[in-house]
């Protein structure tokens, strides 16, 4: 089915569902209790903040967008059509339950499968992140600014971001390790907050193994509407998750797979 | 040299200086063009920010307290004493020039070499945390409150936080891989943001290997006056640095070492 870009939701509907959910995390950020898990033979912590925000997007868009449907982390796949809604109500969960201020609240939405529109909003500090199917933007407390990746096509002058190099296994933990030794610097422990920063010219390269649909359907917008490159390993479109890089550069992108696949 | 506690300074002073370098810092913060390198061989960013941020530090200390010496990152040792002010203006230079904004400007005061004071200052979030001599305490936009640590004991329930597992070689790598396959949750890329959260009772444990005096003098009391231990794995004071543990409960910190020291 093809979709009148026309159709497409605002920028300010993408902040009235940052705000629901904002309500819903900031308060309970940092307090103690909060911890939960999915599944006791693992540390999976959902907190109630990540159901509550989930609710309260999904209340906002059953309003708004009947007609759409909404795939979410917490509540699972409802409806059908080319419209189609992807929710993490708190990307790093982990950060949230440690007092660290690098998770965010993802909210993106696909047309026919296409990530068009995001926004990722990180409450403490105050920042959002979003791309309004035209162009990638960001805000905090000072302002607001156009997001645009920076010029960086080789390696060794990449700034390169992962979540935990736990999350590699076996020949591709070797493949990534080969690419940090060839890296200007590589840090851990980013999550969404990584692909906003790629977004906004701060680093050049994030690598994310192993991720699901939600965790990256909002940030594709957002690097891709700020000239950067969103790709699973194989090269292909990312919305449906599985192991994803992130690009300031075709040629950064180019080189890096290189590694990363042998 | 016995000194009278009435001669520390209070904690409006350390304020002045976190106020003094949040003017070099934040300004700085995000903007392109600020990296430099100490070692051309290996990739050591010092920023324009870090050094004014230290000048700014130290000019208010010889107008307000002249006899008092001085130790920090960008410009060396200055004086002699029992009073010791100890500087890194931008603890995690790499997250400074990632735009990630767990950095921080730490300044701590010795007095015949004992950690008494300390703040660390976050500008971007608006965080402070600080020990005055007798509390540790910590600010953020919405107010300020006590810092407590929280009473975790057993591995199994430690949340763990380092800023790399890089850092750690050979047999100490696979002592700490010992420990994080032990502990409930282990995180990366924190820096002097996971002593400030440890104050805080967000997380249980911290380790980092190869610390200098400046990376953990202002930590120290911070997280001991709320209740915690900061040691070197020898079980030492840690003013002089060194491969540093900083714990929530005498029992973790025991129950850790147990473990790092093989």
């Amino acid at each position: 089915m093809s979709v009148d870009p026309g159709d497409l939701p605002t920028a300010d509907f993408l902040f009235r569902l940052a705000d629901a959910a904002d309500g819903e995390t900031l308060p309970r950020f940092r307090r103690a209790g909060a911890v939960d898990n999915k599944d006791a033979s693992a540390f999976d912590p959902v907190t109630e903040a990540d159901r509550a925000a989930e609710r309260a997007i999904r209340a906002l868009i059953e309003a708004e967008y009947p007609a759409h449907a909404v795939l979410g982390e917490e509540h699972g796949s409802t409806g059908e059509g080319p419209f189609r809604w992807v929710i993490d109500p708190i990307d790093g969960t982990r950060a949230f339950i440690s007092g660290i201020p690098v998770w965010g609240t993802l909210i993106g939405l696909t047309v026919d499968d296409r990530a068009r529109l995001g926004i990722m909003s990180q409450p403490f500090t105050g920042e959002r992140f979003w791309a309004d199917g035209n162009a990638s933007w960001r805000s905090d407390r000072t302002g607001s600014a156009e997001n645009r990746v920076r010029g960086t096509t080789a390696i060794a002058e990449a700034v390169v971001f992962t979540t935990t190099p736990r999350l590699f296994g076996g020949d591709m933990l070797r493949r990534f390790e080969a690419l940090e030794a060839k890296a200007r610097l590589t840090r851990f422990g980013t999550d969404c907050y990584a692909f906003a920063m790629l977004a906004a010219g701060q680093v050049d390269l994030v690598v994310e193994p192993g991720l699901k649909p939600y965790d990256i359907a909002a940030l594709i917008p957002i690097v891709e509407q700020a000239g950067g490159i969103v790709t699973t390993f194989e090269g292909a479109r990312a919305e449906d998750g599985g192991d994803v890089i992130a690009a300031a550069t075709p040629e950064l992108h180019a080189a890096a797979l290189d590694i990363l696949n042998g």
